[in-house]
């Protein structure tokens, strides 16, 4: 079976500019950034999106939220603000079946958010 | 010291279009909807942000994503797809300091998310 696009870049390969690994998920750069920062973070285990994730996973949902706060004050947003992201099908644009936290932040985000 | 209107809210001293409730949290309708469905889901214990929840409340935060998925599913959203965005201070357009989810759908949604 192919290994989902974000499973390949857990294992390595696929290149992606990484921002920080620890042993529950992997943060790197979107390829299409939308803003002046845009991270995705991502759990290693593979789910397709939040529709996937058995409810004992609540903590590792926070823990993807958590990492993304850790980001944006590594990256000095915490003053500034950012916005999380996370699309759920079709309607969302969800275009990876790996779910995926979006963090952006760098510049005024406007609402709608989309 | 004066609460914060999401606090009056969960105090049921203003009045909202509550769509659910359990021990942790509180979900209602957006008063300024941007999307068919646009929902809130807050915790009841108070905190101003994503930077003021203890690392320990990981579960809480996933709890609201959790809840967030829930009433997706009850709206009929499972299927088109929606999107939860929590904004962060300013340039996010935090507008009420008590933390809160959105949950948005049924429409599709573009990108960037704002």
């Amino acid at each position: 079976m192919e290994l989902c696009i974000f499973c390949k870049i857990l294992k390595k390969e696929i290149p992606a500019k990484i921002i920080s690994e620890d042993e529950l998920s992997l943060s790197f750069e979107d390829i299409n950034p939308q803003a002046p920062v845009h991270i995705l973070i991502i759990p290693k285990k593979h789910y397709s999106s939040l529709i996937d994730i058995p409810e004992e996973e609540k903590s590792l949902l926070g823990h993807l939220m958590i990492k993304a706060r850790e980001i944006a004050k590594e990256k000095g947003l915490e003053k500034t603000g950012y916005r999380l992201v996370l699309n759920t099908g079709k309607d969302a644009g969800q275009a990876v079946f790996h779910i995926h936290l979006h963090l952006l932040g760098g510049r005024e985000m406007s609402w709608p958010p989309g």
